[in-house]
C-alpha cells in the first residue's frame, strides 16, 4: 500500500500550504464542522462496510452517517435548481448513457448533487477526493449509500489519497471514458499508470488553474491525446467569485467571527477592484462609513464617483473600527499601521494572498496573542490595546464564511454541460487541445464560435431559471 | 431546598413558553453553544468549588471554564466602549461606593462587562440569572473567578432558580441597597421574603416590560416604597431593537441557517413597520428583489416611495424564493400560501409573535418534516416539494442570529447610569414611583425634566464615543 | 375702486416678504416663467374680453393665451390621477350638485385641475388668486375659456387683489355656500363684508397655517358660525413636503442653477431632520460624499447609523464643494465659515427660513457680488475666491426647483374630498369649529373617529391608484 | 464669399441630421438658450465691431454681450479645476510658447476656458466653430473682448462656416503649427487649401470619431504627414459619458421636461449596459420601482444580481409610468407597445440612436400630436389616452439636460495635455500616424508605453485635485 506515497506529486505541498493557487478552492463548507473528528481512529481502508443494499463498492469514514449526509445534499439541492432542472430535462434522453466517469473533486454536498445528476443522465461514476481535508464524511456516506463508488474521507494520508484515486480507475471490467478533475492529480495518475485507458478517454473536464497548467504542459510536449476543457475560468465565474460573493461574504465573515454591528462603524477598505467594490457596497448599505485606499487611478476614480472617500491608510488608521484588505499586494497593513490602530480594531483580509497583512511582524515578544474563538485572535499590546485579527490574515471569505450553493451551482452546471458536450461532440469538433471558456466578454451577444455557443448555453441554463 | 419551587411565579411558564413578551429577551448569544452540555450531571449546588483565590462565594457549573469565559468577556468589551469609558471616568470618584447591588439578569458576556463596571465604580454585587436556560456557564465561571458572587448555570431547575436568587439576597452581614432586575422575579422575592430589606432599598432598575408591569401593580396597591426605573423602553432602544438590528440580523439569520445567496433572489416581506423597513433595506442593498405586503396605508405609502413593489401575498407567493413576516399579526402566512410556494422557498418570521406563520397547519400527516440542521426544517409535500422553515416560525433574529454587543451595550450603559442616578439622587428627586425614560421623542432637543436630562446624558454617553 | 386697498390685511406684508409661514406656499411653478411679462400695460380690469362662447364673466390678463394654458393643464392632469379618477367615479352622482363654491388659491395648472374637477362633480365655481404674483396667466385664460368665472392675473396691485375677491363673492342671483381658501383673505372678506352670506356657508376648507390661525381666532371669539377644515397639515403632507420632495428637489435645484456633477463631490448637510434625510439620501445615491452636522443627539445617531460622518462644520468647511443648510436655525453658516470656504464652493438653503445662511454678512464693501444667472450669485473675495450663493440664501426648493404635480395632487384631492364631506355631512357631524386632519399617526391602522376615517379615505384615494 | 459652400463636406448633412455619430457631441449647453435669437438680422460678417482695446481681429454676433459671456466662463471655471491648476503650474514655463494653434470646436463656456488656458501657457490661438448652431454668442464675444481671434456665431450658414475656418487659417504673417479639431473639417480645409501649412503642422489633436476616421483614411492613403491624436476615446471618457453622466442626466432630463416625481413610479429601462446601469442606479435610489429588459445574458445577470426584475417589455408595458430606452438597437419600443401604454406614460431615449423608439409609427392620422413644452409632445389616441414623448425620441441627455462642466473638463484637460505633449515631444516619439489613448484598461497600473504614460498623467491631473 505504501507504494502510493512514492508517486511524486503536489499533494504533500498542498496539504501543507493549502494555497488557493493550486486547487480550485480550499474553502470548506461550514457543514464540514459537523464532521465528528473525535471518531474512532481505525482507517477506513481497514473497515468492512456495506450499504443497505449490500454493496461494499466504496470506502468512506462511516456509512452510518449517510442519513445526515442526505440532509446536507437535500439542502444543497434547494439552491441548485439549474442542475435539478438539467436532471429533469435530460433524464429521458440520457445524454450520458454509456459514459464512465472517474472524478476527483472536493466531496461536498454540492458536488454530490453534481455526481447524482451525472448518474441520473445515464453515467456510471467512480469518485475520489482532490484534497485530503475537504471531504464531508457524511456526504461521502450518503453517496455510498446511494450506490456511488466513492473513495474519500476527511483526513486522508498522502498514501490514502493515491490509493483512493487508484481504486476509482483500477477496476476489473470497467474502463473510464471521461475524466472530471480538480487539480490534475487524477488525470496525471491515469496518464502515468494507465496509458491505455488514457488514450481512450473522450474528454477531460478540469476545474482548476493548476490542472489546466499541467494539461498545457502535456499538450506542449505533444502528449495530450484527449480534448480538455477548463470550465472554471469564465467571466461569469469571475464576477461571482469576486463581486457578488464578496458582497455577501464580507458581512457573513465579520458577523460570524465578531458579531460586530455594521451600522455607524468607520471602515477602511484597501483596494477597490472587484472584491473591494463588493465589500464596500455591502458595508455602505448597512450603514458603515467606508473609506478607501487605492493606488490605481482608474479604480480610485471609480471609488470617488461611487461616493467613497479616497484616503491614505495613514490618515485614517487611528480612527477606524475595521480594516479590510483586498489589494492583492503584500504588506498593505504593516506593523506600523497595526501599532497605531485603536483598541478593538478588527483587521481582516479579503484579497488574494495571505500576505496583505504583515502578520509575521506581530509575532514579537512584547505582544500577547489570545485565541478567543475559532479564527479570532486578540493581539494585545503592552498598554492593553487589543487588535482583533481574523483568520490570522488568511482569506476571511474562505476561512470564516461559506460559499453560497448558488455559486457552486454555476460551476457544477458548467461541468455537467461540458461533459455532455465532450461526450456527444461529433468527431473533429474538439481536437487534442485545452479549451478555455471565454475569460472576458464584452457585454454584447456572444459570437459564433463553438465555445461561445457552449458558454451562452451554460449561462442561459444557470440563470434562465433564476431570472424568471 | 424544594421549598423554592412552591413559590407561585411565572418561572414555570417562562421556561415552557420562552415568550419574549415576558422577559426582556430570550435571545441566547451564539456563544451559548460553546457551553458543554454533555457535562457531568452533578448539580452545581452539590459541587464544592473554589476560585484561584480560595473563595467559594459563588455557585456555577464549572469554575475551570473561567479562562474561556474571560475571553468572551474580553470580546464583548471591544464593542462596549461606553461602559469601559464610564469605568475609566468614574473610577476615581467611585460613584457607587457603598452600593450593595443584587442583580438578576441573563448571565452573558455583555452583562459580565456591566457587572464588572459596577464593581469598578465601587459597588459590591451579588448576581443570579433571570432565565433558567440563558446563562453562559463560562462567563459565570469567569465572574466567579474574578470574585463576583454569582449563582447561575445553564439548565437550572425551577427550584434552582429561586435558590440562586435567595443566595444573592440572603447573606449574613451584607444587606442589599440597590436592585437591578430583569423580569421582576428578584424584586418580588425581596419584597415578599425580605420586606425589611426591601424598605431600605434606594432604587430599583428594571429592564423588562413584565417587570415594570409588576412594579406598577405594587405601586397601585400602595406597596411600592422605592423609586424604580424602567431603563429599557426608550426611543433609542426601540430604534435599535427594530430598525438597526433587524437590518443586520435578517442577513445574519438567513445566512447562518441556509447559506442562501441574496443577490437576485425574489423576496416578499410582509409588513413595512420598523422591522420590515430594516429587513427590506438590507435585502435590497444586497441585490434581492423585494416585494412588500402592507395593509396600513401610511406604511404602504412609505414602501412605495422607498421603491418597493406593494403587492398582495397571493399575487407573488408562487414566484418568491424567500418569505419574511414582520407584521405583528397572526396567520399572515397560511397553509394555503404554504401549499402554493415553490420548491425550496424559505419561510421565516422576524415579527413579534410566533404565530405569524401558521406552523400548526403544517403538522398534518401528508406532510413530512425533516430537521436538516439546527433551526432548519424541510417540510415536504407529497409531490416532493420542500419548504424550508426556519426556527419553526419563531423569531429568526432571536433564534438564529446574535444581538450585536453594541446594542446590548446601550441597555447596559443605561442601567449603570440609572443605578448611579438613583443611588446618588438627592432626597426627593425621585418618589416611590415607576419612572419610564421617554418612549417617544420628537427629533428636537430634549426638554428639561429630570428624566429627559438623564436620557440625554445616556445618549451622549453611549454615542458620543461612537460618533467621534 | 381704490376702496379695496383700505381693507387692513396681510396682503401687503405677504407681497413684500413672501414668507412661506403665511401662505400655503409661495412656490411658483416653473411654468410661471412662460408668462409673458413684457405684455401691454393695460390693466385687465380695463380690458373688454370675451371667451369663444361669448361670455365675459371673468377677468384675466389675456384670454388669447387660453390654448397654451390648456396644454399646461393637460400636462398637470397626467400626474393627478387621483383627481381624474374622482372626477370619473363621482361624475354620475354629482356629489357637489348645488354647491356654489368661491375659491381663493394660487392659480396654477394644478389648481385648475382641481377647479375643473369640482365643476365636473356638479359645483359652480368663482375663483380668485391668493397671491398677487403667483397666477399663471395662461392657465387663468384657459379656465376662463372653459367657462369658469376666474378673476386673477400675475402682478395684481393690492387694490386689484381685493377687487378680484369681491367679484367672486358679490354677484347678483348667485350666493356662495362653500368656501375654499388659502390664507384666509377670502374668508375674512366674506365674514366682514357679507355677513349674511357667511352665515349660510356650509363649510370652509382652508389650506394654510395662517388661515387656520385666523379661523381659530374667530372661533375663540365665538364668531365662527361655520365648520372649517384644515386639509393641509396632515402627516402625509408633511412627509411629502419634507422627506420625499426634498430628496428630489435638492438634485433638481442644484442642477438647474449650477449644472454641477454630483458624483465625487464633497458635501456637508447641516441638519438631519426630515429635510436633511431627504437631501442626504439623494446625494449619497448619486455618488456624493456626504458629511452631516447635527446637534440633536437622536438625529445625529440616525445619521451615524445611516452611514454618514457626523462632523462639526468647522472641521470640514475648508474641503467641501457644497454646503446645504436644513436646520431651521439662524446663522448656521456664518461669515467666518464663508471666509474659509474654498473657491467655487456652492452654498444653499433647504431649511425653513431664509436666515440659515448669514447672507447679510456678505454685503460688505470688500466683497463683490456678481449675478451670473437667475438665482445664482458669485460672491468674490479680494483674493479672487468665489463662493456660489444660490437664491440669495432663500429656499432652494421653492426658488430653483418645482414641486412635483403629484405632491400638489395630494393636497388638491384632499381639498376636493373635504368639500364633498362638508357639503354632504349630515347635520351635527361637524360643529362650528376648526378641524385638523391627523398631524401625527402611529404607523397603525387609523382609529374610528370621523376625521380619521376621512383621512384614511383620502390616503386610499390618493395612493391606491398609485400603488396598484 | 459663396465659394466656401462649394466645398464638398459633411457640414450640410450635419446641420440637418445633428447626428451624434459625426461630431464629438451635439449637446448644447443649457446656457445656449440665453442667446438672444430675436437679435437683428444683420450678418456678423457685415458688421464692424471692435473690442474695448480697439482690436477687430474677430467676428462674433455682438461684442457687447462680452460681459455676460464672461460670467458664463467664470461659472465654468468653477468646475474645471484641473485646467485652472494646469494654467497655474505651467504658466511660468510657458510650454506652449511659440505654438500657433488653429482650433475648430463647439464655442461654449467650457471650451473658452480651454482656449484661455492655452493662451496662458504661451500659445497664440485662432478659433472657429465646428457646428453652425452650437456657438454661445456671449462666450464668443467674451473671447473676442479678451483678445482671442474668434470667428463664430450661432446660426451660421454653410458658407459662413467655411468662411470662419478660413479666416482662422489664412492670415498674413501668422502660420499655424498646431491643429485642435472636432469633426475634421478644419483639418481637411488646411490639408486641401493650404498644403504648405499642413506639412509644417507639428501635431493634430482630434476629438471626434468622424475626425479620426478621416485621419485614418488620409493615413492609409499615405497622405498624413503629421502625428495625430484622438483624445476623446479613452476608457475614462467612456465611463463618464455613459455610466456617471447618465446617472445624473436621466434625472435632470426627466425633471426639466416633465417635473415628474420619481418616488414610487414604475419604470422600465430597456438595456442594462453602462447607460442603463447609470439610469437604473439613479432611479432606484430615488424610490422608483425599476424593471429591466435585456437580451444579453451577461447584462441580464448583472441586472438580476443588482436587484432589478428582468422582464419582457410586453409583460410590463401596461403598468409602467416611464419607459426609457438604452439598448443601441432599433425599434425597441414599437407602435404596438405604444398602443398598450397607459395614459400619461412618459417615453424617452437615452441610447445611441434616435431610432430606439419607433416615432415614425406615431405619425398617423388617428393620433394627434400636441407640443406642450419645448421637447415635450403629447401624442393623443382617439380614446383620449396621452403618451408623453420626450425630444421626439432623440437623446434625452443631449436634448433636455446639460453635460456637467466637470465632464467636459476631462476632455479639455486631455486636449491641452495632448497639445503640450505633441508640441514638445522629441523628434521620433510620434510618427505620422493616428494615436488613440487606451480604450480599455484593465484595472491595473498602466504599463510603460508612451501613450499609457500620457494617459496616466491625464488621469492624475484631472482627478488628483478632485480626490484630495
Amino acid at each position: 500500500m505504501q507504494e502510493f506515497s512514492k508517486f511524486p506529486t503536489k499533494t504533500g505541498r498542498r496539504s501543507l500550504s493549502r494555497s488557493i493557487s493550486q486547487s480550485s478552492t480550499d474553502s470548506y463548507s461550514s457543514a464540514a464542522s459537523y464532521t465528528d473528528s473525535s471518531d474512532d481512529e481505525v482507517s477506513p481502508r481497514e473497515k468492512q462496510q456495506t450499504n443497505s443494499k449490500g454493496s461494499s463498492n466504496f470506502c468512506v469514514k462511516n456509512i452510518k452517517q449517510a442519513e445526515f449526509g442526505r440532509r446536507e445534499i437535500e439542502i444543497a439541492e434547494q439552491d441548485m435548481s439549474a442542475l435539478i432542472s438539467l436532471r429533469k430535462r435530460a433524464q429521458g434522453e440520457k445524454p450520458l448513457a454509456g459514459a464512465k466517469i472517474v472524478g476527483c473533486t472536493h466531496i461536498t454536498a454540492q458536488t454530490a448533487v453534481l455526481i447524482e445528476t451525472l448518474c441520473a443522465l445515464g453515467a456510471q461514476c467512480r469518485w475520489s477526493a482532490c484534497n485530503i481535508y475537504s471531504t464531508q464524511n457524511e456526504v461521502a456516506a450518503a453517496l455510498a449509500e446511494a450506490g456511488v463508488a466513492v473513495f474519500a474521507w476527511k483526513g486522508e494520508s498522502e498514501d490514502d489519497f493515491w490509493w483512493c484515486i487508484d481504486r476509482c480507475v483500477n477496476m476489473d471490467g470497467w474502463q473510464a471514458n471521461m475524466i472530471l478533475d480538480d487539480g490534475g492529480d487524477l488525470t496525471h495518475w491515469v496518464y502515468k499508470k494507465y496509458p491505455n485507458v488514457f488514450k481512450k478517454i473522450r474528454g477531460i473536464v478540469e476545474e482548476s488553474v493548476t490542472g489546466v497548467h499541467r494539461l498545457y504542459q502535456l499538450s506542449k510536449a505533444g502528449k495530450l491525446c484527449v480534448p480538455a476543457m477548463n470550465v472554471n475560468d469564465s467571466v461569469t465565474k469571475q464576477k461571482f467569485d469576486n463581486l457578488y460573493c464578496c458582497r455577501e461574504s464580507i458581512l457573513d465573515g465579520l458577523k460570524r467571527t465578531t458579531d460586530v454591528m455594521f451600522g455607524g462603524k468607520q471602515v477602511v477598505v484597501c483596494g477597490y477592484g472587484e472584491v473591494g467594490k463588493g465589500c464596500c457596497a455591502a458595508l455602505k448599505a448597512l450603514g458603515a462609513i467606508v473609506n478607501i485606499t487605492e493606488i490605481d487611478p482608474i479604480c480610485a476614480l471609480q471609488a470617488c464617483m461611487d461616493g467613497f472617500r479616497v484616503v491614505k491608510l495613514n490618515e485614517v488608521i487611528r480612527q477606524v473600527d475595521v480594516v479590510i484588505t483586498c489589494t492583492g499586494n503584500k504588506n498593505v497593513v504593516t506593523r506600523e499601521h497595526l501599532d497605531r490602530m485603536k483598541n478593538s480594531c478588527i483587521v481582516c483580509n479579503m484579497g488574494h494572498s495571505n500576505t496583505e497583512i504583515d502578520v509575521t511582524s506581530l509575532r514579537t515578544p512584547e505582544l500577547t496573542w489570545e485565541r478567543v474563538r475559532s479564527q479570532v485572535d486578540h493581539v494585545i499590546w503592552p498598554d492593553g490595546k487589543r487588535v482583533v485579527l481574523l483568520a490570522e490574515g488568511r482569506l476571511l471569505n474562505l476561512s470564516c464564511s461559506t460559499v453560497p450553493t448558488f455559486v457552486l451551482s454555476i460551476t457544477a452546471t458548467t461541468q455537467a454541460l461540458a461533459l455532455i458536450e465532450l461526450y456527444n461532440a461529433p468527431e473533429g469538433r474538439y481536437k487534442q487541445d485545452v479549451y478555455l471558456l471565454p475569460k472576458k466578454m464584452g457585454e454584447t451577444r456572444p459570437h459564433e464560435t463553438t465555445l461561445e455557443k457552449l458558454f451562452l448555453k451554460i449561462i442561459l441554463f444557470c440563470f434562465i431559471l433564476f431570472f424568471f
